[in-house]
């Protein structure tokens, strides 16, 4: 956790890092227990820039409770929260919650030795989040519950034609619009994301991420099983998204006129398990840190 | 520059790394002075996994030429040269040379500390490049001769138009096609590189990096100045390119009837100084370390 200036010609701040993913949604960690570092953005634009700095989808300081302000965590009420995930979006604006963000902060926690037991509430931007760690290296974070919204459609375009999926709406404290392509083989495969679709602006005044899903065959009697993408509001197709997944997994159930059961969500950066219940969403997937070290942070230019 | 495994069950290889670029041409620099490190493709590619991994355009292990054999440099000749430039591409095949990529080699063995003097002989698999620490802090390579090769065009394409463009013919070792767009004001910027340009395959039946350049207004007596953009053979645009610039500060001399002379190159990712003589051109631009620490590689499985 040293921070000291290393170069005061150039004003560089040592800080140390590490960079983690879970499903390949990646972050660059910052360790701040005593939170005695004030990230700008312009600092976390760098550490996510993927060519000249370290590169993630954002960045998550690693601070306890004590050291922050309520105003600072947004969150009165932490009960005997210790710890609190300042998560940053890459353009530095900041974010409220992130479904694999959360476990790869509590992997990250558990490898500095900060975790003495298998559950671990985290204080969040969108309140505490109780994450569990699996005998099988896998974690899981309680996302709370779906809400249905009804249904709407979007509207995939590639050169020369065009084709409207309906869908279902759900929020998962952000909104979603998960459309079931199971009748089409191959659907999901081949839509051309490299463009944003479009949606009823009417119907999502403020955005939403898109998700497009499909049964994948052979699944068991026990679990459903879906592959899906998703094209995040604001930011494009990504490899995995946690409250897409949660979304999709409460549409498969209900689209089959469920209101609880696990479903195995596939996404492009690997596969996660959910529980859904009327309660809440329980999300398991892995987390891994992939490097640890030392960075630097521009001061006074 | 520890190396030992650190969890026998996961067979995971702890290795050291740094991460750094220049002008946003960005590498993940392994050190391995006595030779004991075996990198295989799929090191390399996780290693360069933007995602999943650190993130780089490509791996770059650090080597005393004593610790390789003859064979594995590809190199026999290299004089008194002690360093060793191993230098592997995001997809895990082995690379010759990098202009970009050979200034932060010599950054990296400066802040190890086996740097002793101004210059650098490094031995790459395309010969001995002789890198120079400027005062200013910037790195110069010398590059070799550029070779005027005659003229071809490649042909840009947009939704619903294309445009041909005529360039010069140059090879840096590799070939390239640096066409001078100066005529049309903010072509440079407009240009949709999205998708490859294409060109003339009987010229290039090995393919070809295409370069588009165009005159910086305001520029000095002295030097030239020019901006440019490059689609790298086999990759697609790119930040910068350390021969892609050298080409094409050959080409805006040899179109104004010089064969010598200064320029100054701006590419997205930074601005490069070149000299261009018949004997050789010089390449002088940054190249910064961003993070240094460990990360693992996967073994046995």
């Amino acid at each position: 956790m040293a921070q000291q200036p290393i170069d005061t010609a150039s004003t560089q701040l040592a800080v140390d890092f590490a960079k983690g993913h879970g499903t390949e949604n990646d972050f660059v960690l910052i360790p701040d227990p005593d939170g005695r570092l004030t990230l700008t953005e312009a600092d976390v634009r760098l550490l996510c820039d993927r060519h000249a700095g370290i590169g993630g989808d954002g960045v998550i300081r690693v601070v306890r409770r004590s050291a922050e302000t309520d105003e600072q965590t947004g969150v009165p009420d932490v009960q005997d929260a210790e710890w609190f995930m300042d998560y940053r979006n890459a353009d530095g604006s900041v974010a409220q919650m992130c479904g694999n963000g959360v476990r790869v902060f509590a992997r990250y926690l558990q490898r500095l030795g900060f975790v003495d037991s298998a559950d671990l509430p985290v204080i969040t931007r969108s309140g505490v989040k109780l994450v569990s760690f699996g005998v099988d290296g896998r974690i899981t974070v309680d996302m709370g519950p779906a809400e249905d919204l009804g249904t709407s459609a979007a509207t995939v375009r590639a050169f020369d034609s065009k084709a409207e999926y309906a869908g279902r709406a759900v929020s998962m404290g952000n909104p979603h619009l998960a459309c079931d392509l199971s009748g089409e083989p191959a659907a999901v495969a081949g839509l051309d994301l490299s463009r944003a679709p479009s949606y009823d602006a009417s119907f999502f005044p403020e955005g939403v991420n898109l998700e497009f899903f499909e049964q994948v065959p052979g699944a068991s009697e026990t679990d459903a099983h879906v592959r899906m993408r998703v094209y995040e509001r604001g930011v494009g197709e990504t490899r995995s998204c946690g409250t897409g997944i949660c979304a999709v997994a409460y549409a498969t159930l209900a689209n089959a006129g469920k209101t609880e059961g696990t479903v195995i969500v596939d996404v492009p950066g690997g596969r996660l398990l959910t529980a859904v219940s009327p309660a809440t969403v329980l999300l398991t997937g892995p987390a891994e840190i992939v490097a640890e070290g030392s960075t630097v942070l521009l001061r006074g230019r």
